[in-house]
């Protein structure tokens, strides 16, 4: 591991008006994870009134040198691309500038998702050899490991080489975050025979295949909860409606569990039990604990939360921003873009 | 209701030799539906010897005469076009060909997928109006009624028409054998916002908008379990991956619990009131004993099931036929057709 970058003190700048609970929850979420390591800096960018308010009002102790003031938001419904030339002095532009001029190491929003990527792909700039950014997102797995799938929603009518390059920034992610040693990489299809699936996985198959990659095939949508598999490529279509009906697993459980629970007594107490035990044994289920998900491809550390995050997952936002710094990330995708490109 | 077909005594058609558990599971099954209503004609379509044989093993009343021999089998790993050719004393293609000739009102086979979709589409013929078939998967819901999703896996890039005809077929599906008086039909899309999707979708969206149907726009992947829409279109490619996910969540569930109940007395007294719990509570989630699914857009009855069909799935299977029969479905899919078509 490359070290020199930890001699200098890592900058993460966190969006304070991103959320549909901000600045609370972002406030709240940021500082928990500050003053649990407070081997980072910490920059929260905001309308410095409105933090100072929100903060007095919550017995929030924060220290205004932490604040960096901008006086825009960029709103849940704005139109990613045209917010950033309307609002320039935004959160979410100032932060991704912060990045691009290197006066922060990474970058975290639960703001306007779009937004957040436009930002981050436009103002940081893509790493060499990435046509196109990607999101990705961790599966819950019957082997009490994660599957990762790339991508989730970055883009819609993926190529074949987005896939590749899905696949290559994957590995590295599966590696240094997921501790897989030669993360296995597999391309979403209808079958696993070679021959099935559609055009788009067809032609993935064939560049993974040549690949120096740990390429073991087609692996098919039930896969994706088995863990025998470390990262699954797919287009960000196909993926980002997997994610989505798969946050919302949970919450059919949960409806069946009430209707249960209302037929009697005994049902009553059984469910208790049930939501108890499903709490314990899903927990890794809750899309709400995680966290954002990293925009992988752009040149800096860029990370996305859901617009509804709790203090938690911003903290655990953070956190991750601080991991992907120690471990160099940025850099080793760099190097594996250089190492596996064909 | 046209009631003129209720006349003639409905015949179902079993591919016996189909599943791998056939015969045993297909004669148990089917017998059983057959035992149990009595109001139409069973042909048991296999190898006779073979067939007389297991019935007599397993103790299992079989007359000679529901018998119709076939020579040949389509094994399961067998390319389904040429099988079609090289085997045409295969119980599949003979299935197909008693409804071609009318001998036969619909044909159940829990056998190779391929060889009986290629079979019931190239020997059936397609409805006039439909340029591709199509499979249909039923979603549980939180609202206890089922969210139909078309299509997963007749076709893989499928196009815009193509999910036009899918949400027609559907529909009428929908509102015969799920008793919706109207029902609503979405496009699977990554936002509801009409502008959201990709090429095929929003192509479709335009398609569908224009149409008569009851169509209320994008739906989300989280839609598909909410139960807020009753049919929802999408390519096929997408559709099987979402269906194999969907089916793998049972599987997850019961391993996480399985892992719960080895941590203590305690744990494993409670793991066996969550399995209780949710097998009351999740039993619409088993697609196990939903029988199989029927190919839509074909010109007759033709029902596919799982190739590790229970015999439960088989005699679902066979009841479903019948009811589709009983409601004169394929008439209605093929005025269906002409009323919406643009």
């Amino acid at each position: 591991m490359t070290k020199n970058q930890n001699d200098i003190k890592c900058i993460i700048a966190v969006d304070a008006m991103g959320g549909d609970y901000a600045p609370k929850n972002v406030l709240i979420g940021a500082l928990e994870a500050y003053n649990e390591r407070k081997d980072f800096e910490l920059i929260l960018i905001g309308d410095k009134q409105k933090l100072l308010q929100v903060a007095r009002e919550e017995n929030i102790l924060l220290g205004e040198n932490m604040i960096l003031h901008s006086s825009q938001i960029i709103e849940m419904g704005d139109t990613p691309t045209s917010a950033l030339k309307t609002k320039p002095d935004s959160s979410i532009v100032v932060g991704a500038k912060l990045v691009k001029e290197k006066k922060a190491h990474a970058f975290v929003s639960a703001g306007n998702t779009g937004a957040m990527m436009a930002a981050s792909t436009l103002i940081m700039g893509r790493i060499e050899g990435v046509s196109r950014p990607t999101i990705g997102a961790s599966f819950p797995t019957s082997q009490n490991k994660f599957c990762l799938l790339f991508d989730v929603g970055a883009s819609v009518d993926s190529k074949p080489q987005h896939l590749f390059e899905y696949a290559i920034l994957g590995s590295i992610f599966a590696k240094e975050i997921f501790n897989s040693t030669s993360p296995s990489v597999g391309v979403l299809s209808v079958g696993e025979e070679e021959a099935k699936g559609n055009e788009l996985s067809l032609a993935a198959h064939k560049l993974l295949k040549a690949s120096k990659l740990n390429f073991v095939g087609n692996v098919e949508g039930r896969d994706i909860l088995k863990g025998n598999v470390d990262v699954i490529v797919c287009d960000g279509f196909l993926g980002n409606v997997i994610l989505k009906f798969g946050e919302s697993i949970l919450a059919l459980l949960k409806s069946r569990i009430k209707d249960y629970s209302t037929k009697g007594l005994l049902n009553k107490i059984y469910a208790l039990i049930v939501k108890k035990v499903l709490k314990v044994s899903l927990s890794d289920m809750d899309y709400q604990t995680h966290g954002g998900v990293p925009l992988l491809g752009v040149n800096g550390i860029s990370i996305i939360g859901h617009g509804s995050s709790t203090p938690l997952a911003i903290k655990n936002m953070v956190l991750r921003a601080k991991e992907m710094y120690d471990k160099n990330l940025i850099q080793k995708f760099q190097e594996a873009l250089k190492e596996y490109a064909v």
